[in-house]
């Protein structure tokens, strides 16, 4: 691979920004990588274990002299960052993030980038349920998707120059408004995350069955939702304050639905479950079709090869 | 490991059934197995695959002098099941089923077990999303748990004889209520299983986000929600029918406490949204603690290795 941008500067040093040190480095995409987080803690871990060669005190410093900076902290953050940095930006880079809600990261940032800096936002849909700079790995973007909403402040080859660095770090690229990428990641990702946290919390709630056996007895389908609810708590605060509009919109949605399926319940309409449920298995099998989930029993994971990492933003 | 029953039916040859078969071969549980289908096509994979030793023409044939009588069809059919096989049953014979629901399968089945055969229902936590003769293996069970839940018409010794079979196959063993049975299983399985269907069947429905669109990006936290939605139609249509009191309980509080987070999102109440998170988070490690999950990160399960297969029902 060849030199992409010559110096990186990652702001927020937690699984996204991390994993994106080690790709940069294994496949040598950029010169050198500054790295700069708000806890101290997180940036002596990334001492540490070298995941830059270079952490700065302040995120001004990491960015100046930068051709491309990333902004990979919580969507909440965003507007103080693109403030504190504005200044001390380089003619001629490229600023781009990776937050899960898109339209609300615009309104934050766009206003403080100066004339003459590209702003293209991004979200590589990757993740693991764990956080933090040592949560990392070089092939988290591997066969995931990312996805670029440019603005009027993202010129085409800035755009290209960003989307040949996610396509080296092994990721697929496409381009979309940023509105209809909030609502497309409303259904996707947003709205299911908030249901399993609320499955999780009425089981924790629910004094008639005891935690322990919530606990044991997780593997039955609940686990799977505690795992989606076990991602962090305030990068998720961030993305339903953020991106409101979307996520309520889906979630009445949902709730018209599920009252739709509780009825058929209480009436005994055998007949409206079983078509339900014979055409949510076919949306599974495309799923599989296209390649974005095996066939192959879910063996619980234990034991599982580090093949192809799931996303989960 | 030694026989534990002699003679030893299967009537329904789907995953559980068919998994058992295997298990008990594997492992030298049984001196012989006959299985029976309902379906003719089914009757003939199992010929075809070997995994009995006898696949009979109907249910009275195959339960006709057996030990143990494995029930293993869906809730909705054990009624007329336990009807057709009654007359047939050997004394001293004891009568298990593996249904996800136990009250309505106790209703169903034990007016139809004669004085002398003992009745004891079971429940194996163990699944995958998968279904039929063809997708059994003899690890199903490794690791998961089998609840019991005994009747007045479930002796001791007979149900120390079926707690030794599942243990023999991998899994650990508890005994309760039938109606606690129902109430947990509706917690940390049923519910979430009509979550996952609806959340599938919503982004079906939404026409400003493209099929296409959702499958592409579906590895941002819906995959596994439509891995679970994929499970047996049938099956999960007499769960609902037949658990209908625990599950609307269930449901009702899901609504509520979903519309509290809702809420907290219009009223961007980030302190709320964040505290409920982490307490969530928090259920996870336990999990985690108690060995029914890794702490690795998914990845995807391209390449998973099968150690530990998963439930699902």
């Amino acid at each position: 691979m060849t030199v992409i941008y010559d110096r990186v500067a990652l702001i927020g040093l937690g699984l996204i920004a991390s994993s994106m040190a080690h790709a940069i480095r294994q496949y040598g995409l950029a010169g050198d990588i500054t790295g700069y987080a708000k806890s101290v803690e997180t940036r002596r871990i990334a001492l540490e274990i070298g995941i830059c060669d270079r952490v700065t005190e302040t995120a001004g410093e990491a960015v100046a002299g930068a051709d491309l900076v990333v902004l990979a902290v919580p969507v909440g953050a965003m507007a103080e960052l693109a403030a504190e940095i504005g200044p001390y930006l380089k003619p001629g880079a490229t600023v781009t993030d990776v937050g899960s809600v898109k339209q609300a990261v615009i309104e934050a940032v766009a206003p403080h980038i100066p004339e003459g800096v590209a702003f293209v936002p991004g979200h590589p849909l990757a993740g693991t349920e764990h956080s933090g700079p040592r949560s990392g790995f070089a092939t988290l973007f591997q066969n995931r998707w990312c996805l670029l909403t440019p603005t009027d402040r993202s010129p085409p080859d800035a755009v290209a120059r960003l989307r040949a660095l996610w396509e080296a770090m092994g990721s697929q690229v496409d381009e979309m408004d940023a509105a209809h990428h909030d609502l497309v990641l409303a259904v996707v990702s947003h709205t299911p995350h908030l249901i399993a946290y609320t499955m999780v919390g009425v089981a924790d709630h629910l004094r008639r069955v005891s935690n322990s056996e919530v606990i044991k007895y997780s593997a039955s389908g609940f686990r799977d939702f505690t795992r989606i609810a076990a991602s962090d708590p305030v990068m998720w605060r961030d993305v339903f304050l953020t991106n409101k509009e979307a996520t309520l919109d889906i979630l009445g949605r949902f709730t018209e639905e599920l009252f739709v399926l509780q009825r058929a319940i209480r009436m005994g309409d055998g007949d409206h479950l079983h078509s339900y449920f014979t055409r949510t298995r076919e949306i599974r099998r495309s799923i599989i079709e296209a390649g974005q989930d095996t066939a192959a029993p879910d063996f619980g994971r234990v034991g599982a090869v580090p093949a192809a990492p799931r996303p989960g933003t």
